[in-house]
């Protein structure tokens, strides 16, 4: 590390929580680094945007302070995050954003410094009623991003009974501008993932539309791969793209004639061709998902077979995907322990048995013994 | 608007770009306003990171700055944004993770002040090189998001020939902070973005593994409901939900047996009314999907007729969406001008004629003749 790299960790470490002299620019630059420390550090930021307002509201002696976000309809402000007495008690309350000193400021976009709330027009004292609290200065700015309004941040009751300042308000604002776009950040990072989770969904009512023993059966292949990578030991996501490589193993199907798929008698080999085609078809059906760039490894590969005879690309052994191995075990187990258009289901014993006399040859030895020890410890709970 | 929000307005217009006396405490206040003011006012957040990049170039009388960002791989550092001379050649530039001093802060997340570059070992010069630049001091501070690095801020060569300070610094780190939440912001939301387009893309894989006929059928129909959309004068948004809803419209077919979709002779009752549960099954299957709320909503309804004779919901007139009328006709006529396992193609003159005579009873007239219009003045391009 170069000499001057010493002095600079060095003195990172003095930047944290405000002392407190309010109005001071220097408070104000002390809020500001602490601020920013927090974004920088915190890994969920929900939890950053509670620590701005808990340090905000130390540094400005306030006696409670919160952040009231628009909820989706547009019409209502909600506390999404409360410090202070009472704060517990606001967890579901909403105001109107036609009424209230919050209200005007998120319709308005303009701050309000309020240090008699008695005198002002805008103040209905609902939320004091409704929790037992009682306000005697407000100190509101708004949250924006984008130039819209997505709520408000506040901070009630100076302790030492005198009103906020100019000064106290130029400190609430930089630390609105930061807090908006973490809490931005943080509603843009839930839609990615509800996103991911509604794409799932969808695949999955597709290939339930198309064939309901499908969707049914895919529930079950993912409910004993997961068995199976939890007795291997495999890492959290590990276990969350075999669990969505289950869900999707059989989507290519959605592209197999019914004429095939339901056929009660035994297939001629240029129809086992066509279904042989559906882990290629399930790939290019994922293809553009980014999310499911892994999963889609194992989807391809669920029916290749340790010794290299399987489909669509005769891996062998380690070629093949640990991921797939495991689907692979998933799939001929729940697949013989079911009926089927051209068989009855096979009592679970003969199922085992099969599994384990094709072990070292068809299936990955170690993932049928982890799979059958996973279900018999099940069975024993 | 209360006496105090007067002078709270005024005050306001007074954060602008900071006037530079570089170092100063008041100097950082002022630069960090004028970056939340970016923040907040700005649409855009990419433009957002260029501005904030130009105004701590500018307070910081610096030659030169930069954004650079960790690539997917995280191996490499790529310019994001540059200003100063130069800049422009800067746009396909990359820097190993491994080398140079923005490499070292990237890597080790700690600023770094280089006041002479020749006498640190970390400076290599290949920038300088390869787009004829001369650095003689660098400024440099990781931009950390969720406490990962994403990339670097830095500037470089201090106008007046002097060094940057530790004062500098602690300004830019405080920038660096705000211009990382709002580079991941953007991140996001183009994540948010590329999530909509492959759910589309996937569902439309779907359907075509299911019907290589329906692909291409969708794919007409998305055009001939757009060009009636723009000859009604629709919104840009409203275009955009037929738009998806037209890609859509069929995806409940995945739900219906091939047997019946391909079957060359007349349908029995029985079999139409399967046929007829198309709309139903799409919508279920889109259903957890929040971008495709509105579109769900045509979809459902595309085989609504005018005079209420339409299924499955037997709306007539207004009360069946006007994007779901448009699909109506454009689905019509692309049927009507392709062939289909139980007949072929009309001519266009016929199915143009077929859409006028049951304008008014199954079609709402102004559709027909905005589409017929459409196609026609086409036609004379």
């Amino acid at each position: 590390m170069a000499p001057v790299q010493k002095t600079l960790a060095k003195n990172r470490k003095e930047h944290s929580l405000p002392s407190g002299a309010p109005g001071s620019s220097s408070l104000r630059m002390q809020l500001l680094d602490a601020v920013n420390r927090h974004i920088c550090s915190s890994s969920r930021l929900s939890e950053t945007v509670e620590q701005i307002v808990q340090t905000t509201q130390t540094a400005l002696r306030a006696e409670a302070s919160s952040v009231l976000l628009l909820d989706d309809s547009g019409s209502h402000l909600s506390f999404h995050v409360a410090e202070g007495a009472k704060a517990s008690r606001l967890k579901h309350v909403t105001v109107g954003l036609d009424s209230g000193i919050a209200g005007w400021v998120a319709t308005h976009k303009e701050p309000a410094i309020v240090n008699n709330v008695r005198a002002d027009s805008r103040f209905t004292g609902e939320v004091d009623k409704s929790i037992g609290f009682v306000t005697r200065s407000v100190m509101c700015v708004p949250l924006v991003v984008h130039s819209s309004s997505i709520g408000v941040l506040e901070v009630l009751n100076k302790r030492d009974g005198s009103g906020f300042t100019e000064q106290d308000l130029e400190c609430l604002e930089a630390v609105a501008a930061t807090a908006a776009i973490a809490i931005e950040n943080t509603r843009l990072q839930q839609k990615v993932e509800q996103g991911y989770k509604a794409t799932m969904r969808s695949l999955a009512a597709a290939i339930d539309a198309k064939d309901p023993y499908t969707r049914g059966h895919s529930q079950r292949v993912v409910d004993y791969s997961v068995l199976a990578a939890v007795a291997l030991g495999l890492s959290h996501n590990e276990v969350d793209v075999i669990e969505q490589a289950a869900i999707l193993h059989d989507v290519g199907k959605i592209g197999i004639d019914d004429r095939i798929l339901s056929k009660p008698d035994r297939l001629t080999t240029e129809e086992r061709l066509i279904v042989q085609e559906h882990p290629i078809i399930g790939a290019a059906i994922v293809a553009d998902i980014p999310f499911l760039a892994d999963a889609r490894e194992l989807l391809i590969h669920h029916h290749e077979r340790l010794d290299g005879s399987g489909y669509p690309h005769r891996l062998a052994g380690d070629d093949i995907p640990l991921g797939a191995r495991i689907l692979a075990v998933a799939d001929a187990f729940d697949t013989m322990v079911t009926d089927r258009p051209y068989r009855s289901a096979l009592p679970v014993e003969q199922a085992v048995a099969e599994l384990r006399r094709c072990s070292g040859s068809q299936f990955d030895e170690r993932v049928v013994e982890a799979f059958l020890g996973g279900l018999q410890t099940r069975a024993t709970v």
